[in-house]
């Protein structure tokens, strides 16, 4: 245990309360568990929030393999340090103290020792990482943001939330935001460029904004449902069109009829649906750029026309996986930078406390949330 | 008519022969047609050698669209300079004068004005490109290499073969050598980068020839029949893998057997079989790169998952369309600069007269030559 | 001469004002030159407004070399189409209408068909390149903008300006904007990166403009005089550095003190002072990019460290020169989009009539203007 | 102490030989250590050859800020596996075992955890690195390559030796080779560009090697004495310019005339000459590449005319610090590949015993080696 200057236990017998899946298909239900103690370079968090996103209902359905059950699901989350085994440090180097509110990378255990990350430079590709909320069980710890405390282990990657960003704020940008930065740093944005994104979810909303904050010329977002297209127009969006309205074979021809008849620069696919990559596609400009973020579970196939879709079309196709520390990081910057250009919080439809955790995957997963929040301490 | 330093005349009366494909489907015949009077900047070649490749077949069966018959195939050709009205320059600025051997970029008018060619710099997707024996048809002039004269309009790319480059070895390059180039510029194989190569071939074939140049490590072909993978080892591969011999979930597998079980970090397409996208997909390593250069025509579709082939792999997917001046004029260096090599020869199989030209595209179509070529003088 | 359909000649002699530099060093006078006739394919503008900028200064003092003097000035301007010869079309292939405010590439004559265009696609360093204002002399015609009315030769790139896009507006931008986006596209700007700019000229005010348009994290300018930093930090930089209060080697100091000691991850130099390329090395940060854009004419030399100021420092030094239509064509469209973000026009001091060509010179060097503009009507 | 699986060790009474830069300005000396005890995943090497280089003579000399004397150097060596405290793995993931032949980087430390590793992604700027054979000093242990056994501290960076790869033909690589290999990718030398190299050193021969095996057209190396040209030539140069022959401001007139008047595509700098650095930028063409890997030490200023030498070339400059991981596993995999394509042991002129590592140093100084290598057990 650290220094012992923590008096915001959970409880008078010194038991966390959190949130758990319990196994494939649920149920969900509240479990208490025993304040860590902390190994050296290891840090407690008094969560503040954590994230409810699409991948969490898919955990809930036992659709990602690996998976160990029952998991204390919430890979971002923030949270107050509650105490600290020995220094610990961000990466710039300050030592992270109790009491500063922070967010971390939930993946954690890259080795910088492998092919993958030293030699490839792929580091999203480290066979050794695990991920908070995801790879981790609730039996090897405080592991997942639906928890009133959650265990950093050492080398967790922290980054402390500048004061101008309100910890909700920050639960705006959530995962998505560091994904929808990965997706747009691989964009690689000119200014003035068209950008289409297909997906009115989180990433595809961020997605939205990041173009825009980049510089982007004509920006179409194709989306469902309504309240979610109002959402991506107050984020920066030009046009939003509703999916639901047009016949699949009828979008890229939207798209074209935005952009002089060429189609995008760039598309970036934030659906989750296989068959958005055929269409997406179809909707970008010959010479242009399509990136790939949201199929981060196996949906099915889709089938393409190599000649017309690929080749013909002198296309770049830019698949993205994961995030590292430079987009969470980075993340942060921006969302403090630019707290006041848009209306993020119009994203968080709801907070919900531990006990509500089921009812936040069930709103999530018929949408009627854009993004749901857990706070354990309401 | 030019300055009349010429005394190759095709015949006495000034009739040129050329093998015409009367519509789509045949039959191919030899016409004659009048000596062309040289408009101010044309020239005239009187025709060394012209090509048969894979998509004169798709001429003769009326597989491309909006192509005009009667046609004059031949799009890749070398010749020697008959005459020129008026002084014509090469890249380089240099007059090219009667009696020089040249080949030249059978893409012309690519316009230098619109919006691909000055906005996008994608000039290869410019509306106005015309391509000799392709998109010309004979009604508008000598304007294909299968023929005893090649009339070059004003404007068209002319490029000098150095003396050191023997005709018939520039032949062996061919069409395929600078699409080969442009895929292998995109595919930007560092040093030591392992590289599977699917199709054996002319565009396969020259792309491993170059993947050897460029320095890459390991190189994989997989194609078929043997002979053409003995040409595939002869130019640089390392291994060579019959397709006929595996199934085709199997080939990925292969190449990953021969990459430390990674896969290829550069995976080159170079077949026109759309199944062959999903199994390049997924011979390559996560966070590598595969190039779609073989899918010149509409041959159908192919069923790919988004999720395991490309989101989780975080691939690059470079799609090549066609060639520009700089990859003729650099493939023209490349070849003089190391025709010693490879036996680069062993790509040509057979030289047919014009009146054999029927018979070039059957062996083509046939797979009984690897490259044929015309020779109007034989 | 066209069609006749232009009622708006300059006088009812058919002749056209016009400033003249007469030599280097002067003087600058107004003289008149018959209304020109145009080829086929030329058109003639009615000028609205033409821009005085730091390049006048050096052609008035002689400082170019191959200028050929008598010199109408004048690069980039915005004029009414008065009328064309036979069919104009724009990049985007629409017919240009007598009656449109248009402007266009002050760079004429690329010729598409060199060596530099073509294998090294560097256009800028086409030699064929010919320049409004510069290059072309008075006695070669109407080819600069002080003048009432200004000749476009057949080929000339013309960008109508839309709708929304005021004619000052644009001169705000000017030459200065597409030059700034051509170092900005070579910045490569990711989101939140920090970004310093050497001078507080048109190019570096626009540089910062395009900055914060591209989602920089912190900028920072260096320059003088206040009037001039003020109108920097109303165009998005967040500090302003006046270098008439710091040594020299106070400011990468100053930089590194605004980005958390290690300097900016993009520096852009933009002032046209050799001794400005030490400093601005040592401002940026290890790893990060250096981009030259002011260095348009011989000042002089430079010493640097190439140990400690480059190798040591892993940096990349990016040298811009010159723009072609694609910044034009992009800048355009950015200041039609963006005509509210900011507030351009106070980039400009002053408003000038022909006869008021040499005051606008002075002021321009004395730096009493940021920019002034020629108004041929006034 | 490990398993004790180790009967090589070097007198009976456990102690080692070394040779050590007893303070700037020297002696050198042999001195003796003890046998190092192994922490949980150290390993300990008994050392085949450890190389001279020109880093090594700044040592000597006391050139290099931060240097803890007394100094035993040698940053790149090779050795076989003597013992190991518990597993030891390579960058494959493969155990490393007791009689392999390994090298390792020299560089260790590196944190992975600050923003220059995880933020910047510009490992090689770590802060924390610290380098075998410079930056630790004999009293941290037998932490450089000069001795008969060198620590293998835990976390550092082994590279087997493949079985093909003799060990004195992967010191002819050295460090050099590395080094060139980073210069290389940064330079993206496509198929057929020109190159010039400045400097006929170890860095400067191994770059020439590695831009023929990247398919470079002409390779110009500009050098001296003539018996390091000869080297140059015998790994791949088509040209090699006599230094002392022409004045500096021929030089670069030299290259332009071997390259159509234009300079070189690209430009590798590895001289560790200031004034190189002028004639480097004047040798390359406009919008060409340069490349600054020579200027490791500080030896003075440079004085460059940034208007001619860098704006109006539109040149891409890409200073290039240290190596890492990836640059030494893929040198290890070329060398074994091209063991056969160049007589690379022409580099290295000399080998020498501990006790005569003051005359190694020497002929390196005075250049009558080109490459002097440390046998500590001759």
């Amino acid at each position: 245990m650290g220094d012992g200057n923590d008096n915001s236990k959970a409880d008078a017998n010194g038991m966390v309360k959190a949130a758990v899946i319990v196994a494939p298909g649920g149920p969900v239900e509240v479990r208490s568990f025993p304040e860590p103690e902390l190994e050296p370079g290891a840090a407690a968090l008094e969560t503040l929030y954590s994230e409810v996103c699409g991948t969490d209902v898919h955990l809930l359905h036992g659709r990602l393999a690996g998976v160990p059950y029952p998991l204390i699901p919430g890979h971002i989350s923030v949270g107050r340090v509650a105490e600290t085994n020995g220094r610990v440090r961000d990466v710039d180097g300050r030592e992270v103290l109790p009491g500063e509110i922070v967010t971390f990378l939930d993946v954690h255990g890259t080795c910088h020792s492998c092919w993958y990350c030293l030699v490839a430079k792929a580091s999203t590709r480290c066979p050794s990482r695990r991920v908070y909320g995801i790879t981790y069980g609730a039996e090897e710890g405080l592991l997942g943001g639906w928890s009133e405390r959650i265990y950093l282990k050492p080398g967790v990657r922290i980054v402390p939330l500048p004061e101008a960003l309100d910890p909700l704020l920050y639960m705006a940008g959530g995962c998505a935001l560091p994904t929808a930065l990965h997706a747009i740093d691989r964009a690689e944005v000119r200014l003035g460029a068209s950008v289409a994104i297909q997906g009115s979810g989180p990433v595809g909303l961020m997605a939205t904004a990041l173009a825009r904050l980049s510089g982007a010329g004509t920006i179409i977002v194709l989306g469902a449902p309504q309240k979610r297209l109002d959402v991506a127009l107050a984020l920066g969006a030009d046009h939003a069109i509703d999916i639901d309205a047009l016949a699949p074979e009828q979008r890229p021809e939207a798209v074209r009829g935005l952009t002089s008849g060429r189609g995008a620069d760039i598309t970036i696919e934030c659906t989750g649906e296989p068959s958005a990559i055929r269409e997406g596609l179809r909707m970008t400009r010959d010479g242009g750029t399509y990136v790939v973020v949201g199929q981060y579970t196996d949906a099915g196939d889709v089938t393409i026309n190599p000649h017309a879709d690929l080749n013909r079309k002198h296309l770049d196709v830019r698949a993205c996986w994961g995030i590292d520390l430079s987009h969470l990081y980075r993340a942060v910057q921006l969302l403090a930078r630019h707290r006041e250009t848009f209306p993020w919080r119009t994203v968080i439809s709801g907070e919900y406390p531990l006990s509500r955790a089921a009812d936040a995957l069930r709103d999530v997963e018929d949408r009627r949330a854009v993004k749901a929040v857990i706070n354990p301490r309401a």
